[in-house]
């Protein structure tokens, strides 16, 4: 907590206190007059965003000779004869030095300043756990095991970590955060989402806006970034599990489940927003009109920029086919309200057809007036007319160890223990341990995907000063104890589920010899459709090489690095431990190992249902007849509700008691709030952060079947042994609402419960 | 064919007549010349529904003393105190014979009528494939396999049998056809559907109500059946696969999907209709007055009886938590539409709700009036004021071998080849066989769950005569030459999918002495929510029982029975030939044998995809995204569709080729027809049966994304040797429409595609 204070501290003194709110204000008489002097071209090219390896000298558009340089001709083509204002991507999908981003982008913006309006680009990058596209930057866990944290403090801290690292790469915006609802464990992206709850997903997404852009929203500062709310909306509810296909979600599931992190952000001035390349209810988001411009840009009043994704209005005809060719898809995607096309790579075709519509009036210039206002709201917020690149020499914490801490200690609190039996944890340092699993001894597996490079891929390349897991245990235990044999591994230069057996008997052999086995499974890295599965087990391989060493009879913990849960149901009663890291980042291994000997005692829980079977995937937030109870008569029908862990679940070294739920009144009006406090004990040896939650249950709704309970607080506080802390919560009749089909919110008389682990208390709303 | 014309003309000669419309303007006046009679109460009584055990001799309401008998004090009081005006199933859930049936209605009308105003009970059972619930009668395929014959005439003939033994029964409404779409295989009653084409569930379903209430819907005729068209609506597309769930369900698709059979039933006068048990969109369909009232009674015309499904109003308030008590629940049901309550044990609860809430305004009158002319009828209709009995004396044919015949043929032409390497199939008589799987001698697992009992479990005591799979190996085959081991069984009185190894070794032992192994797994019996899946491969211990045999070297001919496609993705590559039988009913074994040795060439063809994965399991109606081709540049996305099997794929022991498709038009106006031709030739040496399939292809549609292909045409042709037919199809542009989310139905100008089987021809709508 003290390097938080201090990093803080930093922040506060290098910000620019001007608000968002000021600034934007101060610029709207520039915006206008700009606008007022450009061309219906000029402005088309402000809403073209092209990917960095159209504009360098390679083969074609689509790669880039290595080492990689631009093409002045193509850069003078794009953005002079183009005016075309936004660039985004690596090239060659490899991590750049800062230094070679700055001058990258240096000449990228003395192009553009040729151009006779003299706008500069706006350029931005995934840079979603870390700077990921950057060499040397910080990696932090992604998305999914920051929420397992529960830790606010930690989130906001690893953007601001991000923003830094951003900016000194000379880059000011990030497509960042993903604000998706991870509601399916078969979704090739749930890593990327702070996992399936509402609440949670709203309260880390605003910390994580507030790290990337400061408190006040001021872009100004030049150590915040753009952020780019993603993917608006619904993106994760696919129908098949799979990336980028159809989803069916009523108006109540959308705004109950889905929109309330997107509002939060908005809410909290978040700059951009990303649009989700998928289907709702057989309408392409980016076609969606009532999604874009009613919901998002009128209800929500969202001010800043809408990108698509990537090719996603080229999409509208050649994927999704509600559009006849190219034109109409640009006709339908500006008319909905999308503000700047992700092209990435013919952007003739897009301006080309834009400019046409406009001049034949099919899309008013009113709209794309609107569009150009909000790019420029932006890149005047990111002081890019006077300011343009960032330069890494202003940036002297970039890699530095306070921010290596700041990933490290978010990588402990997001580990999470979800079976220890007979306290197997944690270790004694003189235990004789082999470890073993094609997740063992790689970095590539502790990053996922989006690091380095798209896929992951690279991360070997860029990521050897890190630890492993396997050198992790080494450096923290005896190193002669610490035997490594993979097992099993994958395929390094195939698809990500390619893997096969690897001294697989070995491993067995050694397994005999050892005291203990850390079995490290799970998954090779991915991201969207390539990272698409049929499967939810665990692979066969890995799944043969558990029941091999379990069947030596020494005792396994089973340590899982992945993306998403793969199933493990027919090898868990053998484990007797299990762990689990998600996609912990570079500091992961270190984590780990300090976890595993005790040095960390873990505190992250579940930000997700860990299924126990592949057919069975519902999360926690379902409907009472998931999980029927007996009925009378001959139609006796049961509801199996089956999860291998559940939402929430995580232990500690030490162990919790609740006690003293109290709730100030038994009966509250409309618009009154509710007084809460529990009281929480460390019953252990040790001192250990635990996650207070709050749920509520509503026990009857006239227009909507009610969820079974749904999380409204939560906390994480720290206790001594023998501590008791109370913990008060406040919850307003807001938080009883729901959503109905009309879009209303409904607040209705009646009996809820407060749930706190397991005690309840009921109380009426008048 | 010629069976099938003799049986046709047997009931035209027997049939009365008189159309529906007629009986139903003769029975207006008394219809409402009782309503005005009766009090609430009367009223009230006709639309409660109790189930049989309620009014039996028996330790409580649910179970009954065996032998059973009716308990007159009980029934005094259902009927006479309480008015009550249906009847359901069978006691202790077990099969009766005719004569029982007899009996004991007629005691029931006997008390009935005891009653001031002398109204016939109206009894209803799940007489699903058969008269199910009747010993001795004739067990047809469950709808899945009659889906599989794309036969027309067989599943209306089926029917016919079924009116036939169920009026032999003196039971006159038949809960049947299921006319949801089969689009899951997870879902436990995939199997009770015809699958997952709208269009061909629509032309099957209006079959079946032909041959249930007879082409003009009279059912004065003793030997038609009311008809039940159930679950109205979307019942099977549960988000999480398992029975009485919630699903998302957009406008759009419930109208393009879902609503089609409906309709086309209700256009062919079906009298009766059950309600959806499950939620949709968070609204459970029992209180959702829009799709009951506003859909089905207002848009569809519909004029019968509105039934829930079992305790459904109860569930409003116990499972589904949208009401707050029981009274609340009645309120929401009834006033949504609903005509009857299938209540089916605490009848009073109901009955004196909606008295209670008829007095206090709380139902309008006129809404009850409504519900009890609706259920008055059908009654009239039904003849049951003049005969509220049919006497098994008076149906001579049940169970005739006439009627056996027709199960016989529906069940050959049901089973699908889906694989025959190197042409193993047929067998010659003389080659030896070992017959093995859980599957291989067991008359429940042939006919699946509503047989004799709800889940099936008591076929073995009623179905001893007829032929298992190997019995029929043995009479067909030569006896000595067919050994049968089990290899795997299931556990008759556990749960469906309780197994476990029965001479396994044994069975590959004998597996390496055959010529052939005909390896019969699948899945035991079950249905509604005691089915529910969590894993849809096919149980590990078949899975290990066919590797083994296998790994023998002996070819392995996989029949597979089963309710829903469970996947074999891990053993298919090890077997020869894949014969698909679905449930074919008593004489399903019969069919199989004379399948394999020849003497019947199958015909066939999936009615849903066959998935090869558990995460993978997308029909055949799709949109382009689901199976998308290689993007360029660095996110070179791909998507995967990938089923085992596709929806209408099926082998013969001959082969088809098509030629000359052409169409008459390349153009066509709105409202203009279109004549297609193709020419189908048997290029092998065999006399076979072929389905010709016509699928359109709208290539962009400018307001919901357009599927991939959709069937609009089928027929099935015999052809001889060397024989060629033309087949001609004529579709309209309402074939090419398509439903958006506001419910309209839209046809677009535009180019659209025919596709029969690899030809393909373009036309464009003006």
């Amino acid at each position: 907590m003290k390097l938080n204070s201090l990093f803080l501290g930093v922040f506060l003194c290098l910000g620019n206190l001007v608000q968002a709110q000021l600034n934007s204000t101060v610029h709207d008489k520039e915006i206008e007059s700009l606008i007022d002097k450009m061309t219906i071209e000029e402005k088309v090219g402000q809403m073209t965003q092209i990917t960095l390896d159209v504009i360098t000298k390679g083969e074609d558009i689509y790669s880039s000779y290595e080492p990689f340089e631009l093409d002045q001709d193509s850069l003078n083509k794009a953005l002079v004869d183009y005016h075309i204002g936004s660039v985004l991507n690596t090239a060659n999908n490899r991590a750049l030095t800062p230094q070679k981003w700055y001058s990258l982008i240096s000449q990228i913006q003395e192009t553009a300043l040729k151009d006779r309006l003299e706008i500069p680009v706006l350029y931005g990058v995934d840079m979603i756990h870390g700077a990921t596209y950057t060499v040397g930057a910080t990696m932090f866990p992604q998305q999914i095991g920051q929420a397992a944290t529960r830790n606010r403090d930690l989130v906001r801290r690893g953007a601001e970590v991000t923003a830094y690292e951003t900016r000194a790469s000379s880059i000011s915006w990030n497509f960042s955060p993903v604000l998706d609802l991870g509601m399916d464990p078969r979704f090739p992206r749930i890593w990327e989402s702070f996992g399936e709850d509402p609440y949670l997903i709203s309260e880390l997404g605003v910390e994580m806006i507030n790290g990337y852009e400061g408190e006040d929203n001021d872009l100004s500062n030049p150590e915040h970034v753009a952020s780019s709310l993603k993917h608006f909306l619904g993106y994760h509810a696919a129908t098949s599990g799979k990336d980028r296909t159809p989803s069916y979600i009523p108006t109540s599931a959308l705004r109950e489940y889905h929109l309330p992190a997107f509002k939060a952000a908005v809410d909290a001035g978040a700059h951009t927003v990303m649009v989700n390349s998928g289907i709702i209810n057989g309408i392409p988001v980016h076609a969606n009109k009532n999604l874009l411009t009613g919901l998002l840009k009128n209800e929500l009043n969202f001010k800043g920029i809408v990108v698509t994704d990537w090719a996603d209005i080229e999409n509208l005809n050649r994927r999704d086919r509600i559009a006849k060719d190219d034109k109409e898809a640009v006709m339908m995607a500006i008319n909905a309200g999308i503000d700047m096309s992700m092209v990435p790579y013919k952007y003739e075709v897009f301006y080309n057809s834009l400019v046409e519509l406009v001049n034949e009036g099919k899309v008013k210039e009113e709209r794309i007036n609107d569009a150009v206002r909000r790019i420029l709201r932006v890149k005047f917020a990111l002081n890019l007319f006077e300011h343009p690149t960032t330069n890494p020499k202003d940036y002297p914490e970039f890699g530095s160890e306070a921010f290596e801490k700041a990933a490290y200690h978010t990588a402990a609190e997001s580990i999470t223990l979800l079976k220890n039996e007979e306290n197997i944890l944690p270790l004694k340092k003189n235990t004789k341990i082999l470890v073993t699993g094609p997740n063992a001894n790689t970095m590539r597996t502790l990053n996922g995907a989006w690091t380095y490079s798209w896929q992951g891929e690279k991360t070997p390349e860029y990521a050897q000063e890190y630890n492993t897991i396997f050198e992790a245990l080494q450096q923290k235990g005896k190193k002669k104890n610490i035997t490594y044999v993979p097992g099993v591994s994958y395929k390094m230069d195939g698809k990500y589920y390619e893997q096969a057996p690897d001294q697989l008997e070995k491993a067995v052999a050694e397994a005999k010899k050892a005291d203990v086995v850390i079995l490290c499974l799970g998954e090779n890295t991915y991201t969207e459709k390539p990272g698409d599965l049929n499967d939810l087990y665990l692979n066969e391989h890995q799944i043969a090489l558990a029941k091999k060493v379990a069947a030596t009879g020494t005792p396994v913990i089973l340590v899982l690095n992945e993306g998403r849960p793969r199933i493990i149901s027919h090898i868990e009663p053998a484990m007797q431990a299990v762990v689990q890291t998600y996609l912990p980042g570079n500091f992961g291994g270190d984590a780990l190992a300090d976890i595993l000997y005790g040095e960390v005692n873990p505190s992250g829980k579940l930000p997700y249902t860990y299924p126990r079977y592949p057919n069975a995937t519902i999360g926690y937030i379902h409907k009472p007849s998931e999980e029927q109870k007996k009925a009378e008569g001959v139609y006796n029908y049961e509801a199996d509700y089956n999860p291998q862990y559940r939402f929430g679940d995580g232990l500690s070294y030490t162990t919790f008691d609740y006690s003293d739920l109290k709730i100030n009144k038994t009966e509250i009006g409309v618009g009154e709030d509710l007084e809460i406090s529990v009281k929480v004990t460390n019953t252990g040896n040790r001192k250990g952060k635990e996650v207070v939650e709050l749920y509520t249950s509503d026990l009857y709704a006239s227009k909507i079947t009610p969820d079974v309970k749904r999380l409204r607080r939560f906390t994480k506080i720290e206790l001594a042994p023998k501590e008791s802390k109370t913990i008060n919560f406040i919850i307003s009749t807001d938080d009883l609402k729901y959503a109905d089909n009309h879009g209303e919110s409904i607040l209705e008389p009646g009996e809820f419960k407060i749930l706190i682990k397991d005690l309840e208390e009921s109380f009426l709303v008048n």
